[in-house]
This record gives structure tokens, C-alpha cells and sequence, in this order.
């Protein structure tokens, strides 16, 4: 059995340019994402709402139909939940589900020698934070990349059932950042990561609106609900044939002390062109613990 | 499987009167006796927890501690969850458990011709929040009793496993008040309920502190986490038994418009000596749906 919970509070998590029906969506998505990175099947969930009394009933219902619009995606059952006043919004979300048969993905189980993977793009998510925050425009296309990749990310799950099923044993979803999630793996197990970042699959969107920012949005800018694994060589060539989205080898697991992130350039030279920057991204505190 | 959610939020479902490891107690207390109202076994805890930046880490010490001790006496086990920022303390507490083979005790099986009982003691919880809130003074024994009985609730969960073995079919816990729970289960289950106000059992030191209005603690006061429950006088008796707190029969389950609730006097006459009090009370909104 797999559980997780997870929250979302008003102010801190979202804010006024979040429409009910997406942040139903993307509340739901987060915790569908924990179960993806364990490579798990996602079963039932219950929800908790405090929520101020000037909220319209017509606003939840929206919640509600962002909520399921992504259970009946992933024939996930909401089970049942919670109501209670409160001065502001909070949603937490208790998911459950299985793993398939005894095999599970884990923060603990890189090793040395591992290559480091990631599927999908990295920084759009960060992108559209940005955009929507600042009220920035861009070409329609752009932005409704960068929205859908903020609002309506869709979790891995099945691309995390396929992981466990070829036999890969380490991954984490990116929420919190590459960089700080590759960190997590590393402490959890006892090994350090080298990233090459020429090989970060950032989105050319991304580049394109945000020139100097990219890798910045990439590697630490978060929520982009993609998964973060590590296996040899030939177990990723084979996940590749069965994954339609793009996998991405940026790195290698290597021994040094744990939790040690080191940046290379494509000739294998420490990344210093904006150390400062680099330090403040990796040792940031994250708004949300999860 | 059996899971629930709740959620206890500041200023709105606790106080400053209430200490750290009481809080963290009553919490998980609240959880447990969702469960104990099923009849199961409590099993997994997830917390998620939001705070704001001032909080001392020792204060989140002790609400731990509080919540460990409860759970270890219910071999329950805390098996994760999540922390966030905000602005206010929210503890949300998902917790999972298991029925005890197929049998579960629901809000929807009470059926004509059933009494009506409860264990324990009623009043005790809302003589508590009223001492504690508006600083009322009592003799040692009487302040300890609602202390105890506010912030440090025992919930029946080996109470509710011995119902469900005697095929005991509904109950509900007492968390909104007895009239408020009991018109769930007439709901749920589509009939009626008559109660005799002679047969409460309020505890004797209610009835000392607040004699005028010890009757409407009992009935709306909440939070007693008591069991509610129905069935035929043999399985009462056989019940009782085994259980070593009181219970007490007050009334039986009728053919009448769903949810309907009738309080009657000795002679079983409808109780009309504070009509207007009871109308506020049965119909008042509780300040949590749960």
C-alpha cells in the first residue's frame, strides 16, 4: 500500500490567476505525482477544504470538476473528505494506491555508476509561474504552453509504472526543482550527482521568452511534475521504447559525499559562470517542505 | 480498508488554552474515533501540517509528542506527511485502518424497533471548551474532569471493534452533539428517533457546574466523542458485557420522516419546556461539516 498527502494553501501555493477548476486539477495532480515517482497505481483519495464563508458554492463545484476530471483520467476514486471554515483556502489531499507487486521506486536506491535520467522538459512550469505572476505576453502559443505546464500539469504515472517494471529502482518527482530533488535523492542515497548542463532538456520556449533565466527555471524553479530517475545504460534504452515522451540523460551518479550536486559544462569543467547564482538556487529554501 | 480526514484549524476548532501536546493528542483523538465509529483498526497516520514562520520548533516537538502517545496506545503508526507555510496553524490528519472481516458499523443501518445507546458519559467536552474558554473556576476534581474530557479525549475504538463483533450494525461517534449525530443516522438510514431527556447520562459533575444548561451541553455541546448506537436489547445486554464504561439506552429508533428527532419527557410526552432552546440547538450549523 502506498499513501501520501499533500497541501496546498491560498497565498503560498496559489493565487488569484489559479481558476477553481485548475487548481482542482493541479492539487489533485501533485499527490498523483508522489504515487507516480514510487511508480505506483493511484486508488482513492480523500480531501480536506477549510474555506472562507464568502466563498460561492458555485467556485468548489469547480474545484470539484478540476478534481475529477483528473481522477477519471487516472480511475482514481475520491473517497470521501472534509469541510471546515477557516479565514483562508487550504486543500490537502490524502492519496492511496498500490505498488505493483513488491517492486518500488525509492529516493534511497541510486548508486554509483547510475546514469542520471529525466522525462519531459524541464523549466515550463517555472516559465508559466512567471509569466502569470508578472502578467507577461508572449506568442499564444508560448503561452498556453507555459499555463498548461503551470496549471494543468499531468502527472507521470504511467510513465512511473514503466519505470518499476524495468527493474529501475530510484526516482522523485520534480517539484521542488531539479536541482533540489536530484539533492534529495543523493542524501537519501548516500551518493553524490554530477550534471552535465548542456544536457538539461530545457523547453526552447522557455530559452526563447526567457533568455537569461532558463537554467535557472530549470534547475531550480519546480513543479514540473517530471520524473527524475537512475539506472544503467541499457535499462533506459529499453524504457525509451516504451515511453512516448522524451528521456533525457543529464548526468551520472558518482561517490562523493552525500548529497553533493556537482554542475560540469560539455568538457567536463566545474559550471562557474554564475556561481553565486547557482548557490543561492541549490541551498534556497523551498517555500513548501513536501 | 477504512480511511478519514480531518482537519483542526486555529482560532476556528482550537485556542490558546489549548497546549501543544494537547493539541496534537485531540488530533489524532478525532481521527481515531472515525475509526473506532466503523468499528475498526486503526493502522497507518499521515499529517500534514501548515505553520507559520514564527512557530518554535520545540512547540512542534510537543505537538508530536502528543500525537505519539495517543498513537502508540492504539498501535497506530505515524508513517509520514507534509509541512507548508501559511499564515495560520491547520493540522490535517489522514488516517487509515482496517475492518474487522466484513462487518463495519455505518451511519445508514439503524432500523425501527432498535434502541438507542451510548457509551460513556455526555456534556463533558462542552462543559470543558466552556470552563476553558470563558476561565470559569470549579473544585480540582470537576476542572480536571473537563479538562481531561476537552483536550484529551480517549476514543472508543476497542469499544467500537466489540459493537461491531456483536454484529452491532450502525453508530456514529458524538463529534457535533448527540441531536445533531443522531439526525445523521435517522438520515442515512431514512427513519426517526425518539429520545427520553431523563435517560441522558450526563455526567453528575455537568449537571453541579452549569444546571441550566447542562441538558443542552449534553444534547449540542459536541465533541463528547462518544459512540452512538443501535440495536435490539439483547445485543445492548451482551454488549455491555464486554465493554467496562457505561451504557446507557435512551430512546428507540422509529418509523418517521427521515431525520426526524423527537425528545420526550418521563411519560413520554414531546419535551417542549425550552421549545425554543432545542429548535436552536438541533438546527443550529456546526462550525465543522465533518
Amino acid at each position: 500500500m502506498l499513501a501520501t498527502i499533500d497541501t496546498m494553501v491560498q497565498g503560498v501555493h496559489f493565487g488569484s490567476y489559479t481558476s477553481w477548476r485548475e487548481l482542482g486539477w493541479k492539487a489533485m495532480a501533485q499527490n498523483l505525482s508522489d504515487i507516480a515517482a514510487m511508480g505506483g497505481c493511484p486508488e482513492y483519495a480523500l480531501v480536506s477544504l477549510t474555506l472562507p464563508g464568502d466563498i460561492e458554492v458555485s467556485s468548489i463545484t469547480q474545484l470539484y470538476h478540476g478534481m475529477m476530471e483528473i481522477a477519471n483520467q487516472f480511475e482514481l476514486v475520491i473517497a470521501g473528505g472534509n469541510i471546515s471554515s477557516a479565514p483562508l483556502v487550504v486543500i490537502t489531499i490524502a492519496l492511496m494506491g498500490k505498488a505493483q507487486g513488491k517492486r518500488i521506486l525509492t529516493r534511497s536506491a541510486a548508486k554509483p555508476g547510475d546514469l542520471i535520467a529525466v522525462t519531459g522538459y524541464l523549466g515550463t512550469a517555472a516559465a508559466g509561474l512567471k509569466m502569470l505572476a508578472s502578467q507577461l505576453q508572449f506568442d499564444s502559443q508560448t503561452m498556453a504552453l507555459f499555463r498548461q505546464a503551470h496549471q494543468h500539469p499531468v502527472p507521470r504515472v504511467l510513465e512511473g509504472q514503466i519505470l518499476s517494471r524495468h527493474q529501475v529502482q530510484a526516482a522523485i518527482d520534480i517539484s521542488d526543482g531539479l536541482a533540489a530533488d536530484l539533492i534529495h535523492i543523493c542524501e537519501a542515497s548516500h551518493i553524490g550527482a554530477q550534471v552535465e548542463i548542456d544536457r538539461l532538456p530545457i523547453h526552447p520556449r522557455v530559452w526563447a521568452a526567457f533568455p537569461n533565466e532558463a537554467l535557472s527555471l530549470a534547475l531550480s524553479g519546480g513543479e514540473d511534475y517530471e520524473l527524475l530517475f537512475t539506472a544503467n545504460l541499457e535499462t533506459i534504452n529499453k524504457v525509451k521504447e516504451e515511453i512516448s515522451c522524451p528521456i533525457t540523460v543529464i548526468g551520472n551518479i558518482v561517490e562523493a559525499s552525500p548529497g553533493q550536486l556537482t554542475l560540469i559544462d560539455k568538457e567536463g569543467k566545474p559550471f562557474t559562470r554564475d556561481k553565486e547564482g547557482w548557490e543561492h538556487f541549490i541551498s534556497a529554501p523551498q517555500k513548501d517542505e513536501s
